[in-house]
C-alpha cells in the first residue's frame, strides 16, 4: 500500500462539498449537514469524510463547532487569506511586511477619505477614544484596538479585495506588533497618529490622509528597526 | 458522541506538526518522516494523523505525493495566501480585484525600475518574446505567459510580501483573465502595453513605469467592463 492513501477521493470530496455549499446557496454561519448525513451522501467512510472537512477547516471554508456541528465558513468568499502556519516571523519578513503596508494604505487612507460614509468615522472614532483609555492597559487591548483602526481604514476604502489584503497582513503582523506596543512612548505617539489620520479622512483631505498614514507607518517601522538592531 | 469528534486534538497534531518542521530546520521540499513514523512518534492513529496532514496540506505547509512520501510545502514561509476554495467569481468581485491590482502593482513597477537585475530584465524580455509568439496560440499558453509578466514584475519590486499579495491575486484571478483574452484585440494590446511597461524599467524611470502600469490595468478593467455589462 502506498504511503499517502486517497489524494484523488480527499480531493474529490472537498469538491463535492464546495459544490454543495455552492448550488444549495449556503451562506457564511449556516449551518451544513451532520458528517454522519455528508458521508451517506457521499457514500464514504467517516474518517475519509473528516479529512476533505479539516482541509476546508483549515482554509476557512467551514467552521466545525465540537458538539455542534458543521457552519460555512466567513473566509470562503474572501480571496485572500492569512497563512494560518505562521508561527514566528523573522525580522527580515516583519521589515518587508511594513514595507508592504507602506505601499498599500496609504492610498487606502486617500480612498476613505472620499467615501467613509459618517457612521464609519463615528464608530471608528469611538473605537479610537476606546483606545486612548487603555494607552496605559493591558497590551492585547490596546493592540486590538490599534490594528481595529488599520482594518477600519481599509475597509472604508471600499474595495473588498484590498481591506482582505490588508487583513490577511495584520494578522500575521500581530505578536510582534504587540511586543513594539510595550515602549510606553510609541503608544502615545501612534495613537496620536491614528487619530490625525482620522481627522485628514473626516475633513475629506485625501492628500493628507494619504500622507499621514505613510508617516505613520513609517514611524512604526523606524521603531520595530531600532528594536530589531538592538533587541532588549 | 457529539457530531465532531477531536478538535482538540487535531488542532494539537498540526502544531506539533509546524513544530517539527521547524525545530528539524526542514526548509520547502524536505523530505518529512512517514506517516506511519509519525503516527508512532505523536502516538496517534492514521486516520486522527491524516486530519492534521490535510489541514496542513489544504494550506500548502506540506505536500502529501501519492506513493511517495509527505514534504514541506513552499507555501509554508509565506505570510498570504490565495483562497484554495474559490472556484467562481462574481462579477462585482472581480472589478474590485482589478481596483487592487490598480492600487498595488503600478508603485511595484515603479519600485522594479529601481532595482530591477539585469538577468530579471533579460528573462522578463525573453517570457514577453514567447508570449508575443502565442498571440494566435493556445489561450492557457498565452495566459500563463501574461500572468508570468505581472508576477515577474511583481518579483521585481523586491519585496517579499507584495510579490505574494499580488501572486495571490493573480491566483484567483486565473480563469476568468483567460475568458477576457479570447478577444484577440485586446491580447495584443494587452502585450504591446507589457512591452511599453517593460521598456520603461529597463529605462529606469520609475513614474514612466508606474504610470504605464496603471493604465494597462486601467484599460484590462475596461474590457472587464464591458463584457460584464454585454457578455456574448
Amino acid at each position: 500500500m502506498s504511503e499517502v492513501t486517497r489524494p484523488t477521493l480527499s480531493d474529490a470530496l472537498t469538491e463535492r462539498m464546495l459544490e454543495l455549499i455552492r448550488t444549495g446557496g449556503h451562506r457564511p454561519g449556516d449551518r451544513l449537514p451532520s458528517t454522519r448525513e455528508l458521508s451517506q451522501r457521499f457514500a464514504v467512510t467517516t474518517p475519509t469524510l473528516r479529512e476533505a472537512l479539516r482541509r476546508l477547516e483549515a482554509t476557512g471554508a467551514i467552521e466545525m463547532r465540537h458538539g455542534s456541528g458543521i457552519y460555512v465558513g466567513a473566509a470562503i468568499e474572501r480571496l485572500v487569506l492569512p497563512n494560518p502556519n505562521m508561527r514566528e516571523i523573522r525580522a527580515a519578513q516583519l521589515l518587508e511586511l511594513l514595507d508592504a503596508r507602506i505601499v498599500i494604505e496609504p492610498p487606502l487612507a486617500a480612498m476613505a477619505a472620499g467615501r467613509a460614509a459618517e457612521e464609519e468615522l463615528t464608530a471608528l472614532k469611538q473605537a479610537l477614544d476606546t483606545a486612548g483609555r487603555h494607552l496605559r492597559g493591558e497590551d492585547a487591548e490596546l493592540h486590538d484596538a490599534n490594528m481595529s483602526f488599520h482594518r477600519a481604514t481599509a475597509r472604508m476604502a471600499g474595495n473588498v479585495v484590498l481591506h482582505e489584503v490588508v487583513d490577511a497582513l495584520l494578522t500575521v503582523h500581530g505578536p510582534e506588533q504587540r511586543e513594539i506596543l510595550q515602549l510606553f512612548d510609541d503608544r502615545r505617539r501612534d495613537h496620536e497618529e491614528h487619530l490625525a489620520i482620522l481627522a485628514a479622512i473626516e475633513a475629506r483631505d485625501a492628500a493628507q490622509a494619504e500622507e499621514r498614514m505613510r508617516a505613520h507607518l513609517v514611524d512604526v517601522k523606524t521603531v520595530i528597526e531600532q528594536r530589531v538592531q538592538s533587541p532588549r
